[in-house]
């Protein structure tokens, strides 16, 4: 059973915006996003880096920035639709005795930085500097022309709890998996696609990956390519697949920090509410649909940490059937 | 300069649902639309065929009405949200003095018809019957795969009236086109994409086309092909081209009544309010972008009726730059 | 009825190999065929500029030659498997009375000029430096990804007596195109798929077209994309269509002299000799299968002549179904 | 060093043309390869079926014979060119005291049964009945839209002196896998693609797989999504991955009886005698470049035995880099 959701929440988040990743080496990961992602840079810096996708008419939905703590995550962002709904949000956190705070943010409007309550670092604006969308400009696309940042998935110590919060912002699961009655992993949206925010269990919290559409499937081919000329070639690190919630084709790469990116290429339309979110029963976290290895252990249980908070355990961690797992099967019958 | 929006419309429409059509042959046209657009057939009868398209989970998109006026357009319809928003709906049509009535509609629930201050006729509900979205069952496939219905476009009589009537609605202009300061076509959204609703100028109303995305360029290809190999081959009526607004590559094809479907592969997101309506300047309705033969005249002047409606005239006629004035400009340089 | 082919011909002509064009602008022409169609500089001088597609590994397929005659064709260059081959071929002009020389050309080994009984200007070679083939160097690609030179398509004042001629050298029909028993369109091959050299009835000898593959359909799109960013919107010609002899995706584009390059998307394979040529039946060259609008009068009467070449009056003058026709009888029924 | 090639071999075979494989359930085989892969059935009785790739005018490149030896392979198939090239045949075999013999087969010309000095077992034919090529009749495509039959991939016992055999018959390397000097893999061609026999050593003579090309890459995903759907999600065996040698995309199926087969999307030419055969350093027969698990156990070590055949130990066994060995390492660092 999934938790209620407030389909007229406190505030009104609309979709996944923008997050800020803690790199080691700018210049380097710089590279990473636009030639083999194919994001645009918007502005640079010696320290940060701006960076959006082809039909994205924000100025940044991904942040670089130069750091010692390179690997972790400092906030995930969402947009709200109107300037109050900043106001609302800050009373929302402030009566749930939840981290809120003001701040000013370079090319966003008036900023909020908040916690939800396993400690995620969640970053809402209402507004952006823009810039113009760059899908005409065929001459200049490079890798695999991803267009938009789409979700994020993060782990949360507990998933039910989590799903619970986000449900009472009005997220509303498109997908989710059970194990029995017990929910691994909850696929939650704002927007009216399939996904927003993706929770799964396991020590917490952390940004599991952050997900950029690409328009055609060869293009996760050409990400894959390029990965490899680039020297990614390991950090290939799952798929090309494709998952059963949502059905799309995928590939997951690690950054040179090991922040892992999704590229996949299309979900389907949400928006009513009298469609009932689809079930998937599984003992795994695995979204392998049909055919397909399964992820790697490191898929499961590496992800960023965010910049000066705290872990706290997984009220049950998982215990995925792992590629690693599956292949020892193999070998036994060998 | 554009209408001013209502961002607080007085009741929320969500998105283009479904539209019901007039046909002369049921068995025919419903092939047309299950073996070249790829749309899956939800029921039956001997009068009326539902289809959906493989990524919608709600009972039907396109409802096929066998009727001795085949060839006219019975209804375009959109979601609301709520069920308490048909009650808003029904006062704001009542207070503007609009046609309005509560109708029973197999397969949806409460359901309103209005019409707009020209006409065009519209069906409003908040619930429809819910099937299985068929994305994954690839051995099901027909057709050029067709994924959902994302928007129609109208002939209003007066563009800029019909597109403020809209804004107050809610809908927002992703891009328009403009002569000088005539307003010559308005592309408006409620969904989060770039369109629910284009408004053209000429005798109307009119249903000037609908359109289904399609996941990927090569699908516009097949649909092509198959629309040859099942004797459509004059009503590949234009295109393949690239869309200039929007930035899709589309093709536009007329059914057996002459009901004319766009396919095309892609759209960017909206959402955002701060984001300014994209201003092309252009003398005609052409919305080629860089490459691609002119539309034939009766792409700009042949479209549905609605089936009882009364056409007015518009205010001013387009004078499109048609592929035939393009190709006569040809042979006298000849 | 087809001319009778010998399949042990006088010398072994093994595949379309290479092309000399005169172009009024270098550089000019370089950027048009590395930015829109994809192909790689291998060498380039002030005056001569070699390329060749990124599954090629000789020096050139496409030589640009800056010349006062910008938009003639030097030479057409077919390759001979062994170096007697061009012995023998040398012999077999001698003996026909036909033009033919042994002349040095630059990273090619000995190369003979010749000409068939029409004036089309001939180039054998037996062997060519060569270069990495860069199919694999994903990061350098450009354009539409132009992967090798495939066919020529030629003028022939009377196709029936050229097919014979080069039937004689191997040359054997994949199909070809008849009005009744008047031969309109031959397309033959030696390289065991469908087409080296298409011929069809015009003053000439002229070069109609040459063309190179691309690996997928969406290519066509990203080449018609790129024509239109790079101001040859006007320029792409043709298409994009389907073919009904081949079967191929194709689009023609115009250079900056006016020479005409086709990409194409695929061919079958041929080799067997069992297997009859296939027939259609048209009273037009039109190649067209099914869809899509006839090609412009242009695309029918305009070609590269050869430099320095004689013109004879085609046996008789194409009378096809040109775009201009088909609009004026469209226009006549409105 | 590779064998010396005879460029003037004493008879022409041209292409790989069909092979012909036992299987234990007849229905079962014909609906994996015309669902998931897409052949075309030519003819089909209780015991035998023929198939043909969409692009294909010969009867049959695949014929299914329902055996009590179903996942063995009764011949593999290459053509000749001319009727007396099968009498030359003859004599060479004869001569070189391998087994060969004249048989009759239903649907070919005169035809040879022969071995290689392996054991491999062989059928040549100059010969077939033709059927229409299916590759415009759009409405009739299934599954992965395989094209045409390429390619086949042997264990021999040992690579070195198998290729030096095929050399011999005219067969050339257009890459080829070596460890130091030991020559682990020949991909040798006669028809002027990268392939018409791939000799990999293990114990042989064994089919290790054939391969059929697919046009786009988009085909390979519908191919593991269709195995998915009709069962066969743990036959997608290997990929989708790229291949070094070649470049192209891949993925490997296993059939009901175990025969495995390869879709992959594209080939180069090659035909000109002056190019070298490029040269790859491996310790393995891995043939994935840049990214991509390494195959499974099975994929390097599981192959349809010839049907009363006699197995040869292998001079070197191979110690490729599984996915078990990978993943076990992987493990070991966790």
């Amino acid at each position: 059973m999934l938790p209620a959701v407030n389909l007229r929440p406190p505030f009104n988040i609309t979709r996944t915006s923008h997050l800020v990743l803690n790199v080691a080496d700018l210049a380097k990961s710089r590279d990473f996003y636009v030639n083999i992602v194919g994001l645009v840079v918007t502005e640079e810096t010696a320290d940060i880096c701006y960076l959006r996708g082809l039909a994205e008419a924000c100025h940044h939905s991904l942040v670089l920035v130069r750091s010692p703590n390179g690997g972790t995550c400092k906030r995930i962002g969402f947009r709200v639709f109107f300037e109050e709904d900043l106001d609302l949000a800050y009373e929302f956190f402030k009566k749930e005795d939840l981290p809120v705070e003001w701040v000013q943010v370079a090319h966003q409007g008036r900023t909020l930085h908040a916690e939800d309550p396993y400690g995620t670092k969640i970053e809402l604006c209402a507004q952006m500097e823009t810039r113009p969308r760059m899908y005409l400009e065929r001459e200049k696309f490079k890798g695999a022309h991803a267009q938009r940042l789409d979700h994020y998935q993060i782990f949360s110590p507990n998933t039910y709890k989590s799903c619970e919060f986000y449900s009472r912002l009005g997220f509303r699961n498109s997908e989710y998996l059970e194990h029995g009655d017990k929910l691994l992993g909850a696929f939650m949206y704002r927007k009216g696609t399939c996904l927003d925010l993706a929770i799964v269990e396991n020590d917490g919290p952390k940004l599991h990956h952050f997900a950029y559409t690409i328009p055609e499937s060869h293009q996760i081919f050409t990400a894959c390519d390029l990965a490899g000329i680039y020297g990614y070639a390991h950090e290939v690190e799952r798929g090309p697949g494709r998952h059963g919630p949502g059905g799309m084709l995928f590939v997951y790469l690690r950054d040179p920090d090991g922040h892992r990116v999704e590229l996949f290429n299309s979900h389907y339309q949400t928006i009513d509410i009298e469609i009932e979110p689809v079930r998937w029963d599984a003992a795994s976290l695995s979204t392998n649909v049909r055919w397909g290895l399964p992820a790697p252990h490191r898929w499961y249980f590496e992800a960023s940490g965010f910049e000066g908070g705290k872990l706290i355990d997984a009220q049950q961690k998982p215990n995925p059937e792992t590629l690693e797992k599956y292949v020892q099967k193999l070998s036994a019958n060998q």
